[in-house]
């Protein structure tokens, strides 16, 4: 089990040459989201020579620009490729309108399927599974309607302890099946039970990434966040602006902690800096006051964990 | 009088790391004007030093995104930075409905004054005027509606010579705005007349700059650009992909160079490259077989023209 988390922009409000909006680019099992897509994300998935065929899933936060206004373009790059997988996008309910009406006027319908899944719910709704992935909503607390999303891999089957499984000339090649879901072995007559722990190892535990951005603290988070491998989290600002932080509904890099470890998280990376900020270490400085195990996103950088 | 103008971005389609979608900057009279907008429009903006304040107006030429997709983040910072001008936005009908879409959904409403002058006319028209300068609609041919735009400095007043004007007593103050207009000088008993020529200098020649992209050879132009100072010709492909430029409606450098030939410009800048093309230089040794007096469009690059 693993995840691979590349941040393509980690900044707040507008482009700049060095400081990019929220972008992330998540490979988990196999599969390949991005998440947010502030102008410029097209040209940070180039650098990072990241696969745009890869991508079939995107997450929108919410409809402020720094999070969604490079989606159009990315959509349009897609259709200039001559892309034919189908391309899913979850956003808030508005989403839709907004890139159709400029494919429109562009006339430039795309070739491949474009399905909208557009989100209105206030509460934490499944918006996306698989065999092997599901993806949650974390309704967050912004001045617009936005989710954060919860990427959890499914917990695998139990792995056969092929040594033990051998010694008992009884377990036959069809009850394997059964042995990996975690059920104990009973012979066809019913005489013969072997439980299942003696037989198979523990899957691997089951990794979980959650995305927080933007929005003003919110302790109700904790429990959706409980236990989360790598949370992302919005850090605008610094305790000096907490009013400012409080009045735009975003966080400090404190309280952003405060939710790591309430959450028991185990790992914290702390993002979508306010431009006004040159010396980002203060952001780490301050979280870890709360909390120890804490990095800065930083374009480029990649976040990788595995059980 | 003096033209200046800054290539923002001059590549076709999808922005990449050192090619980026058309955009300028035009200043004219004191005036600043922003040509297109393609997406990492304001990131080009900051790289050169462009004050955001000083644009009043932007000129978009179509609604292919490599040049408007910027627009909708430009005008999201600029309220970001709390900017109290007007800003005029001339571009094809449709324009304002996506711009504005993007802003009830972000519930970002600008705080200074955004309006819009939508165009449809297939002629050219005169669409902005002051008391010094002239832009006018350039139709081109393109697979959506589209137009260039012509930038024109007003002919100025004639300069008095004083020296002449010294030398007859009779002519006072009160007739130095008759002069500069051109009028003869006729004294009150109508019994003098000074030929115009004798008290005044002609006025410096009133400059041009034509903008046109993206279009299908179109010679309809020539008689709009007719010696134009400079002239900006879409010349996405060369010769060897003549065919495609029919089908996507660009032009060739060649035929770029045809134009400017014909209307008798004074200096062609060729750009609009598509990204096939590693070699740029081989779309002026093109260009330069019909007209010699040609550039290349490049990131950064500044042309100024003086009268």
């Amino acid at each position: 089990m693993s995840i691979k988390l590349t941040i393509l922009g980690c900044h707040s409000a507008t482009p700049r040459e060095n400081a990019h909006p929220t972008a992330q680019y998540l490979e988990i099992k196999s599969r390949n989201f991005l998440i947010d897509c502030g102008e410029g994300t097209q040209t940070l998935l180039r650098r990072h020579q990241i696969s745009f065929s890869k991508i079939k899933h995107i997450f929108i936060s919410h409809l402020h620009g720094d999070h969604f206004f490079g989606l159009i373009g990315l959509i349009a790059t897609f259709g200039l490729y001559n892309r034919e997988h189908d391309l899913h996008i979850y956003g808030p309910k508005g989403l839709k309108e907004i890139i159709l009406l400029q494919l429109k006027h562009s006339k430039s319908w795309t070739n491949y399927k474009l399905f909208f899944h557009e989100l209105e719910s206030r509460e934490s709704e499944l918006i996306y599974e698989d065999k092997k992935v599901e993806v949650h909503t974390l309704p967050l607390d912004h001045r617009i309607y936005t989710n954060g999303f919860l990427f959890k891999e499914k917990k695998g089957e139990r792995k056969l302890n092929m040594e033990a499984v051998g010694s008992y000339p009884e377990i036959e090649v069809c009850d394997f099946h059964n042995l990996k879901k975690g059920k104990d072995f009973r012979s066809a007559d019913g005489e013969t039970t072997i439980s299942n722990n003696e037989l198979t190892f523990p899957p691997k535990k089951a990794l979980s990434y959650a995305f927080c951005s933007d929005t003003a603290y919110k302790p109700e988070l904790v429990p959706l966040l409980q236990g989360v491998d790598l949370l992302y989290h919005e850090s605008t600002f610094l305790e000096d602006k907490k009013e400012l932080a409080s009045i735009t509904k975003h966080t400090t890099a404190k309280d952003a902690a405060n939710i790591a470890s309430q959450a028991n998280v185990s790992h914290l990376i702390l993002g979508h800096f306010s431009n006004r900020y040159k010396d980002l270490d203060a952001f780490i400085s301050e979280a870890q006051t709360i909390y120890k195990n804490c990095s800065l996103a930083e374009t480029g950088k990649i976040f990788e964990i595995k059980s």
